[in-house]
This record gives structure tokens, sequence and C-alpha cells, in this order.
């Protein structure tokens, strides 16, 4: 970045810019309302058609599609992550899959600089409702068997098509470079780190990110948010020796017993100073009939942590654990990483930015104070690597009215919170990337 | 049964038959040589079409066939178990399942005992080998998918029909009433406990059943066999009380920690003075998701013993085990017994006696002397029941070499076996019901 | 402040004097000063002579002629607590010992509330260093084998006796009663409940407790403190049957085994939403010979929460697994309540008023604000029982610089802190009171 | 027989000299009768002053005394284990502890087999009881507190000195040498390895031991006895790190908790199809205080089996389980041996040997056949070392009638016992040292 930010952080948080110019406000605020029909659509057609993660080549089609028609660059599939390792991913994938995701960039040609805004796009293994619930009384409920947008990712894909197509005829007004990031395999925590990993946020001065709903009604913003749980997320194969456990149980290795002995010593390590540290084994399956000595074991565990020291500290406790308890079973022991988030909270002078914005904007009604996530998120992997590499990142709560709970078969959310969510976001870039309107300019 | 035997067991082991007389010698050699390319046939036959427990019904079917052929009373399906209890079988089991078994029945209208002959007739969930592997090299392999005869249970049913056919002729001449029982679902213990339930035990004086292989080469014979260990399989349920396990795991019952906690404590109760005492765990499967207290928590576990009191003192510490330590942990437990066995001896008179017929028709050779069984077999079910109601009982095995271990993907039997363990058959129960030749007659 | 009693709180909040008068007000800071040497010497007896919780007869002694000397009317011993049940004192105690504590009790005869100041006496089991310390060095460290005063609680009798001495002579112009409590056993939590049990709180309008140290320096007050933690401290015992380990296994009941299986399980209840739960098994003892199936085991744990809900909540979860798992393995248990203590942080109110008190009295330079006091003090029972019944409450930690940790042999406190801590409570007693001095009387 | 010790073993077994001359058979009989009432003195002089293992210091002395008054060479003290590791024994022991035990040698100048007798001197810390029970009520029992011969050690040493002294007077007529040994510390299985490893074993041809009681009665005999179990004792010490449990319980590193996962996991490990295979973890001892993660923690455990191969395997799969366990809690652990015994049946034909003796000497009216031992006892040491080396050993069964189990209170046996048992050992030394009476050499 420019070497005007001398020392520190190569970019100053943007000044709140209250006084950003009326006609820039009007453009903002018109655009978006007449988005309303087009994001609902656009909303609707992601719901019928939702795609677990790594796994949303429909879904990235479309986005490149819209997206090249609104004269994006993009880059997508392959293109975007490359042979970047894909967390969770079966490395039996069918070809194809995994190459999803898309990376929209609009370069100004002036000096400015990278603003980055990230939506996710996968949808859940859960089974739709097909009863009071609104989807599937206007028929638009999901068309895939057992997946279901139900955390509301259908609405981020609309914010963020929104967000390009509010802000791209203003882009030629501004200084910088803005990329628009569609990220796939949120849920479980695993996307963000392929794109990290595959260099995308290295140029990144300002990283935006945001969640509808959460709790957060409509017509009210988070803005000032805090406590997202780092994670780790991990699959353990055991694998033992059978044997006939009437006949010479001597002679097996139990990998079934070595689970059991591993699963409360682990959640005995969730005690902590530390808020929010937490063990569980979520799933543990093992062994194959009753008459042998089981030779396979496989279980799940999940850790969090209010903050990255204490979830690493934790994470080589969990790990040696594990290991050394298989040696003490005598059975060999394999456990894969299979998804991350990490510890946030948004820094001061981007709540402070981010305030003003939508004060200028007139946006939301309502902005809560030091509002706890107290979730996991993986977008703060991407904010941890913009902010580690001298940049600044905030990820922001839209209120969005719910029908029910998040990961519920009958989540449903306020469409009308969309064009809100898009006036900010498009109003929040502006201000980045030194747009000015028209009348301003004269 | 008759009063005349007074005090003590209702009938007296049949005495060694050395004197059997020459002509029925003949009759059976000749009989059982002359069966021999029929038994392969009906073997083969069985091999190619096997059928899981409680799910013999073309296995069945076949067997009625063949004894109404011969001219014996057949009890089948319904009019066999009725609603006895079947233990194992899904509640959910699609209609005619479990109606399946066959007792042919001859009555000699004569005063004498009642010999019972039993023999299995159920298959295991195996994949057959398909190289190296004589069935499949000559055209008999297995055509049911992932389903085998890897236990000889064929070669039993062969045994069974093959003894039928040679003692047919015969039976006119004879006292008492013979009872054939094609018992269905001895695989983890279940049939015997139905066909005891259902009474049919109750008027046998002199039972029999047979194994074939087991380690005794061709040839051999083992009658004096001892050590059958005492079984009981158990399938537990746990439910819990799911929780979101970040943000509130004080709420969840955590199921798979439950589990996770009786399993060690099952295994710790397996030392004990009595040989042959048992506990495995051989399946365990709990949890639904990462993020999720997990609610639900299944696991299977058998146990073991040389004698059935050590049995049933394992299985009430097993029972109170698993329905405190749910309680610990304010999970729910069902726990339902899925099979079972008794320990078993063959009682020294009936050896002799088997021993006698052995050596008066020169089936065998070779005649094993305090053959340990070292395993679980549920005709101890049914040898148990007729002793307890002062009958007889014995197991024998009989030899045959194999082409690889029972439950194993190339296992075969030398087909050869089948002849003589039909002539031995016969001739046993020629002496239990007193039959004679015609020339003996004359 | 009488008729304020009548519906709700029997006591607002004592309203700050910033207007105490001048007269009183060095009176106070006189006497007080004029106590220094007196305190160090008092403090230095009892540190020569410390005495365990519920043994501190000659603490007793010592305390009772003091307030004698001075006029108060005292109870102690029986007196004091009677037949109370004393919480973790053996039932087999020397006669005399647990008849320790003390109260004194000075009534104006004029109407007014009832106040309460509380402070603690018992000393630790811990052997005090004899190297790189003043009290060794200075030859007043304790000669009471293995038992020192390393909490401060000899620097609370002082303060105890110091206040009582300072406020004697004011006594006479004030309204309502005095009642100044000389505590016996709070480490461990276990004297506060009894002094409730015995009914001495019943009429108590106003508590006040205070600690030393703590990691607030000389010179600093914590009156706005939270964050005590809810704990119990209990004693399991365990009683299964012994067996001869080689011969006979399977007749024993594993004692030692049943408390192993406990401890994980306890420890795998500390997960929580609500901050501070904790559970620590801090001691285990079991077995007696290696060829014996082990009968008895007993371990001692202890919970903790920030909230009494949440310990409650805790404590029904430990106990059901304690009793539920020892069922699980036929093991009688015995589940004996050893300790308390309860949440509690400051009510605003009474932070307010003290802190114009010391702002009036200028006796502390620095006031800490949201103080937490993340441990636990059985001044809690006390005052809950106050705060329950109506009355204010407040504990409050006295600034005092430390030479080592509390709990440690080298633990020493800076003594110039006690005078000013005597200043102060003289101060909050007087404004409690209504005390004037005779020139505002003039 | 010294030629024969060119090949294989350097020994054969001695042949049953039912021809011993009629001088000697009386000379045998007379002697031990007229034996009886100092073998009662000795017994109970040795009663009245039990010591326990490494420490039987004034038991060696009367030992030594006896001996070299009958013109035995003795070696006793350091002169006998000098530096050799002695299991359980504190490295702290008082001078002189340890330097116990005594072995009495006897050449006859000629050549010969080395003959071996051992008995065993140690007593044990039980209470001895002093109602109901004949050594209190005739008033010698236990003058050391704590401490009783309660395995019948005292029988054993009269017995080993009423041997010298009926043999001594003929050992000048026999071949080879005569070696007495009196082992300290059986008790634990720790003496016989000190012995074995400071080499007095390695010249010896025929190995002896013998027990009194364990359930044969008095007139019996067990010679053919098998099932001595092998065993191995051991004490685990384990240290984390302690940390305060409610501040700060993620610093701690809980050697409490890692013992607890290890107990039930090594009881895990005692399912075998070897027989007699067994875990027990006796003693468990662990934490500090309540508030405090433990850091220290200690336990002792033995395992068992029917076959030292099987033993041997336990052995290192409860080293692997106990050492991972420690790194999986990041608690160092060090495991120590403390006592062992070995595996043995005695030889048929030293059983027939013996046997022959018996009947030649009618001795024992009654001889068990094929009688299981079913526990440990280190003279199995002392027997696979001899036998090892080309030796030939056996130990044998005395019956005597007791008054309580062995390792109780009121523990006592028929003293009428030992006078036969002198008897026969003084027999199957004449007749393996090829002794003769005068008559027999006239």
């Amino acid at each position: 970045m420019a070497e005007s930010l001398g020392v520190g952080p190569r970019m100053t948080a943007p000044s709140p810019l209250e006084q950003m110019d009326a006609g820039l406000r009007r453009q903002l605020a018109d655009g978006a309302a007449a988005l309303r029909p087009w994001l609902v659509d656009l909303r609707r057609h992601f719901h019928r058609h939702p795609e677990l993660g790594w796994r949303e080549v429909e879904t990235t089609r479309r986005i490149v599609a819209e997206l090249t028609d609104l004269g994006y660059e993009t880059i997508s599939g392959r293109d975007l992550l490359g042979d970047t390792a894909r967390l969770g991913m079966s490395s039996a994938a069918i070809p194809g899959e995994g190459d999803t995701g898309c990376l929209a960039i609009f370069d100004t040609g002036r000096p400015g600089p990278t603003v980055c805004l990230r939506v996710d796009i996968d949808a859940l293994p859960i089974r739709e409702a097909n009863e009071n619930h609104k989807p599937a009384a206007e028929g638009w409920a999901s068309e895939a068997e057992g997946v279901m947008h139900a955390c509301g990712h259908d609405g981020h894909i609309a914010l963020g098509l929104g967000t390009a197509r509010l802000v791209r005829p203003l882009l030629e007004s501004g200084r910088g470079k803005l990329k628009l990031l569609f990220q796939p395999a949120e849920e479980g925590g695993r996307g963000a780190r392929a794109v990290v990993d595959a260099g995308w946020m290295e140029d990144v001065d300002l990283f935006l990110a945001v969640h509808l709903g959460l709790g957060v009604p409509s017509g009210t913003v988070a803005l000032d948010v805090n406590e997202f749980l780092a994670t780790r997320k991990y699959a353990v194969a055991l694998e033992g020796r059978p044997a006939h456990a009437g006949k010479e149980p001597e002679a097996g290795r139990n990998a079934l017993l070595a689970a059991c002995q591993m699963v409360p010593a682990l959640h005995a390590l969730a005690q902590s100073s530390i808020a929010g540290v937490r063990v569980n084994v979520g799933r543990l399956e093992a062994g194959t009939a009753l008459n042998i000595v089981p030779q396979f074991a496989r279980f799940e565990f999940e850790i969090r942590a209010g903050t990255n020291e204490a979830l690493e500290d934790l994470d080589l406790r969990c790990r040696r654990l594990v290991e050394a308890t298989a040696q003490a079973h005598e059975v060999r022991s394999v456990m894969e990483l299979r998804g991350s988030a990490e510890a946030w909270r948004n820094p001061g002078e981007m709540v402070t930015w981010a305030e003003g914005i939508n004060r200028a904007t007139s946006v939301y009604e309502h902005t809560l104070q030091d509002h706890p996530f107290g979730a996991s998120e993986d977008a703060t992997v991407l904010a941890n690597a913009v902010t580690a590499d001298g940049g600044r990142a905030a990820i922001f709560v839209l209120g969005a009215d719910l029908a029910d709970g998040h990961h519920t078969p009958h989540f449903d959310f306020d469409e009308d919170a969309l064009a809100p969510g898009v006036h900010l976001l498009g109003a929040l870039i502006a201000s980045a990337l030194a747009i000015t309107s028209g009348e301003a300019r004269k």
C-alpha cells in the first residue's frame, strides 16, 4: 500500500463521511429501493436451488452470470481456489465439485485501497418444512431433497449481487479496487481458509462481511459486534486390531474402547478461566459386530474459545490427548481438521466509521452496542488474515425478523431486510472507495 | 412321560446298541452312501440361495416341500412359532418375515420316546468371495448380494433332510415319535428361544443337535463335547437432551458421553474366577452434528460365561450398570435382549451311548475326547430346556475339513462329510426309537 | 429510617454522609491513627498463635477478653452456636472444639438499625516459611506446627477489635444496635452457615464484611466488588465389598473403580454458558492392599458458579451423578457437604454510600470500580441471608500490599494497612448508626 | 547321578525310593515325632515376634543361632544378598534393614546333587485378633503392634529348622550338598528375586519349597500342584502441575484425573483366553486440597496370569497404557516393579517321586491330585530359575487345618501338622542325597 501510511497499519480507518454528498446519498437510497423486487426474486431462486458446501456449482454459475452481465471481471472454480486444500471435502469428490465460489473484481485504475465485501453461498443438510412455512406455501421451497438454505446464505447472495448492482455505476468515480467475494463452504468453517491460502486477501486493505438475522430484528443493525468464538472441528479415525471377542479377546486392540476413553477426557479439558471454552464430541461410530473386538472407530469433535490463544492451547492439549490415548490402547489415530473459525471483535474505529455512515444514510433506525456474536463464523479467518497484514476489517449483523431459528426446518427471514442491507453496504463501499456523486464532482 | 420311569429323569439314556442288528446296520450304511449326490445337490441349492435369520422364507418352502414328499407331517411359519417373541427381529418386519422354520413329525403310534433332531437353516451377512473359492469357480456361489452360508448351515439343512430320507422307511418298525426341527435364526442366538417358548420341546425325551466342521477334520467326530459358553446379546438405546454445544452446553444431557462411561465399566466386569467370562461392546453409534450435545446413543454388547450361573450374575451387574449410569447422566436407557445361548456339556451317558453307536456302525474312524466347543450355540437353549424337563440331550460336532474359517468369505467345507453325518444321525435315531430291520423282526 | 421499614426492604441504604460533621471526622481519623501500634501488636499476637477452623479456642478467649474490657456484651462458644451443625467438623471433636467464635453486641437503646460487622478468625494448615520471611526474621512467626495465618485473618481480627475500640466511645450518641461478629471456620466455607442457622443474622439491617489484600494495593479500596463465586465443597465416601483380586474378583464391588468413573464424569459437567462454572476433585484415596478389590474410596470435590442458580443446577447434577454411579457399581455412597459460599455482588446503592463515606473521610486515595472478586468467601452466606430478609449488605476489599500470595508459606501483608481499614469501618458504622460528634450535638 | 548331568537336564528326577531302607524310615519317623514339642515352641516364639518383609532382623538372628548350634555353615544379611536390589524396599531403609534372611549349607564332601529346601520367614501388616483366638488366649499372640504371622510363615520357619535338625545327623552318610534357605520378604513377591540375582540358585540341582494350609486339611498333602499364577506388582507415581481450580484450571495438569483414566483402562485389559488373567488397582491416593488441581497421584496395581507368556504380554500392555495415558494428560509417570512371582506347575516326575517317598514313609494318609494353587507364590521364581538352568523343582502344600483364612486376624493353624511336614521333608532330602541308615550301610 501507499507509503504515505508510514508506520503501522497500511490503512487508517476510513473517516465517517457524515458529509457524504447529498447526491450520492440520494443515488444510494433510490437505487437500493428500486432493487427490492429483484433482490427478492434472486433470493427465492437460490432458496429453491440450495447446494451444500463445496458443491455450489449451479449457484456459482448463476452468480458468475449476473456479475458478468454487470461488467465485473470474475474468477471462479479452479481459477479461484486451484489446488488449495479444501477442509472437509472428501478427496473422492466428483470432478467439478469443489470448483465453486466466485470473486468479482472492479479496478478503478486510480490509486486507492482494495476493499473486499464477502458473502457466503452454501446451504445446509436440513429437510425444509412443508407446512406452516412461507416458502412451501408460496412455491419457492427447496427443490433439493434434504438440502435447505436454513441459515440465510440465499439472502447473503442476494445482498452481494444487489450491492454489486447498486455500486457498479458509481465505481468509475471512485479510487482503488473493489473485490466481491462469494465464498463457498462457510458452514463448518471451511471455505474461508481456502480463500486465504489461495492468496486473495493479500492486497485487501478493508474487509467487510455480513450476516442476516441472528436475533437482530428488522430495522436494527449490530455494527459493534464482539465475541466471535474461535473454533476448530476435527474428525478422528482410530484403527486397532480385530479379534474374536469370545475366543481371543487379548489379541484385539479395541478402537471403540480407546475412543470411549478419549471422550470424557476431551470434555474434561473444557474448564478454563477464558470465556467460551468448549469441547463437544458430536458424533461417534465404532465397531461392526457384537462378537468382534472393534477394529475401527471414528468420531468428530469441535473446540471453541473466546480467544485464539486459548483455542490454540486447547487444540494442542486435544491433539496430544488423542494421539497419546491412541498409543495407550495401541490403536493408530489420524486427526484431521475439518473446519475452523477464529476469535474476532470489530475494532472501535471500524465501528465508529460504520455508525457514521449509517447515520449519514439513515438506513437503520436502531444500532446495537457491545453486541456479542456468541457463536463462530468463518469470515473471522478472512478478517484476521487482513488485519494480520495491516488491513482493517469488520463483520456486521444486519437485522432481519425470523420465522424460526437458524438451522431449523422452518427458518425464514423478512425479505424486506434485503434492500436496507444493500443500501448500507453500498454506502460503506462508496465511503471506502471515496466515491462521489456526479453532483459533488460538479 | 410314562410313570414307569419312576424317580429322576423321565428317560434313561439309550443303551449302546452294539448289538444293533446286522440288517439294520447294512440298511443304514447303504442308504447313507446312496444319498451322497442328493445331499451335495441340496447343499449347493441352499448355498446359492442363502437367507438371513427370520427371513428363511424360500429356504423353509423348499424344506417343507422335501419333507412333505417324504411323507412327514410338517408345521411351519405362523403355525410353528405363532406370536412367540422373536429375539432380534425388527417389529417393522415385512409381512411373512419371521414365519420361517419347519418342524417335521412322524409318530409311530407305538409307545416310546419322543426324539428330536435339530438343524439350523440361516445364513450370514457376509459377501461371498469370488476368487480362489470353489462355490464361485463351480457356479453355485451365493446369489443373494451380501448374504452367505458361511457357517455351514446349508450343510446342516442337507444333513437334516438326508436323515429324514434315510430313516423314513425304517420308522414304521420303531417306537415313539420323531421330530425333525429346521430351526431359523441360530446366528446371534435367537431362534431356539422362540421354539422353546412355543412349547415344542415339552414332550421331547431325547434331543440331538449337530454342527459341522469347527476344526474337527473329516473322518473324525466329537461326541464328548463341553465348554459351550453361555451368552447374551444386548442392544442399548440411550436418549438424552440435545443442546447447542457452544451456546448452552449445560442444557444438554449427553447420551454419547453416557455411553462412553458405560463401555469401560462394562469391560471391567469381565474379571472372574469362572472360565469364559467376557464382555464385548461390539458396536456404538451416537450423535448427529458437531455442534450439538448428542441426544441419542445406541450400542450393542455381548456377555459370555462358562456357566449359566456366572452369566446370570454378570447379566444382573451389566443391567444395573447400564441403567444406573444412564440415570447418573440423566439419560433414558432401554436395554433389549437380542440373542442368547446357554452353557452346556454333553452328559457322560449320552457320550457313552453315541460312542457305542459309532463303534457299532463304524462311521467315524476317530473320536475326540473332552473336546471344548469354546464358543456359543443356541441349540444349548433347546438342550437345557429338554433336560430341565427330565429329558436327555447332546450336541455333536461332525468332522468336515474346511477351506477357511467359519464366518469368513472363503468358508467352504468338505461335502464328503455329509453322508457320514447322515449315517451316524440315522443310527442314533434308529437306536433311540428301537428300530429293527426286517431281518431282525423275522 | 424506622418508618421506611414498613413495606419492602426494611432499610434503605444509608445516604452518603459527605456532610458528616467535622468533629466526628476528626475523632475517627485521630482515633484510628492512634491505634496503629496496638493493631500491629494484636495482629502479631494472633499470627504467632494460629488455630484451625472450629479450633480457635485461644483466639476466641483473647477476643472475648479484649471486647469485655471495652465494655461490650459478648456471646461465645456454646452460647453462640449451640448445637448448630458445624460443616466439616468431625463428630469426634474433642470437647470444647467447635465452641469458638464470638459476637459482641452494643445496644444504644434508641430506635435504629442493627448493624453487623463480620471478620473471620481461623488459620490454615500451612507450614510457615522460616527464611526470607519477616514474621520469622522478627520472631513472631507461627508457634503452631503446620498451622499459619496465611490468608490475613490475623489482620481481620485486629481490624474487628480495632473498630470495636475506635467506635466504642462514640456509640452512646448513636441509634440502633452494633453487632461485631468474629466468625470461626471461614476457610472451606463453613462458619457462616452455622451463624445463620443459629439465627444471629435475623435482626441485622446492615451487614458489612471485609477482606485484606487479594491483590488490591495499600492505599486503594475496592468497594464496587462483584463476581464472588458460589461454591460447595463435598466429601464422598464409597463402600463396596472386598474380595481376593486373584481368586474371586467377581465377588468384589470395587469402590476405587467406582470413584474413578465418577471423576471424569464430574469434570465433564463443568461446561456452561454461565461464567465461573468449575468442578474439581481435589483429593482421592482408595483401597488398602494390592491383592484386594478395594472396598473403600473417599474423595473430596468442590463446585463453583457465577450464580447461585447455576450452582444449584450443577449441585443437583453432581449429586445424581455420584449416587447413581455408585449404584451402577453396587457400592454405597454418602455425600456430605463440607463447606459452601454463595454468589454475590455489592449492590449499587451500598457502593455509592461507601464511596461517599470514603470521600468524606479521605481514607483511601484510590477506589476500584467493577472489581471482580473471582473467588469464594463465606461472608456471602451472611450477606445473602441478610438481604433475603430485607436488609442490606456489602463485602469490601481493603488494600494491603502482600509479600507473597494468599495461602502460601511466605504470605505477609503491609501492617500499615490496618489503621486505614479501622478508620473506614469506623466511619461506615458511624454513618449507619447516625452517630454524631459532641461538637455536632452542641 | 553325577554322570547324568552331562547332556540336557543336569539331574534326572530322583527315583521313588520305596525301597528306602527300614532303618532310615524308622530314624526319620522317630526323629520327627520327637521334635513335636520343640517345633511348637519355635513356632510360637516366631509368632510372638513377627517382623515385616526385609525387616526380619531378630527372626534372622534366631534362625542363625539355631542353625549354628546344629553345625551348619550359615550365610546371612549382607553376606547373603549384598547390594542386590530388594524389590519394594524403600531406599531410605534404616541401616540393617534388608540385611535379613539366612542360607545354611552342609556339604557332604562327596559328589552328588545340590539340594535346596526353601522356607519363607516374613509376617504381614495385620493386627492380630485378641478374642476367640488361641494365640491370644494362651499368651503367645503377636507382641509387635499391627504385625502378625497371618500366613503361617512362623510355621514355615519351624519346618525349616525342624528339617535341619532331623537330617543333620544323617547327612554324613549322604552325597552332594544341602542348602536350607530361610527367605525374607515373600509377601508381595519380593525376596526370591533377590536370592536368584545374588546367584544362590546357580548350583542347585533339586529345589523344594512348601506352604502350609491353603485349604488342604491336616493329614493330607498336595504334591501334584499346578496353577501357580504369575504376577507382578507395580507402584505408579504421576506428577502433573498444580493450579488454582477456580481461577485458572486450564493451567493445571491433573494427575488425579490421569490416574482415574488409567484405572478402568487397566481393568479392561484383563479379558483373555488364558486362565488366571487379572488386573487389580489396589490402592490410589491423589491430590492435596479441594481447590487445587491435583499435582500428584500414586497408585499400586498387580497383574496375574496363568502363564509367564500371558503375563509378559499383559505387562507390556499395562506399561504402554500407563506411560501413554500419562502423556495424554501431560503428566510425568514413573512405574516401579514392587514384587513378582511366576507361573508354575510341579513336573510329573517330581510328583511321582514325592508320592513314592510319601508312600514309603506313610506320612500323609491322603494325597491330592491335580491340585490348583490358584494364587501366587514367589518360590516360583526360585523354581523357574533352577529349572531354567537344568535343575528340578517342586512346591508342595502340606495339609494343616486352619482356624480362619490366611491373611485374616484370626488365622491360626493346627500345630500337629508341623511334625509330619518335617518328616516328609526329611525323607525327601534323604532320598535326594542318597542317605542311608547305619543299618543299610552295614
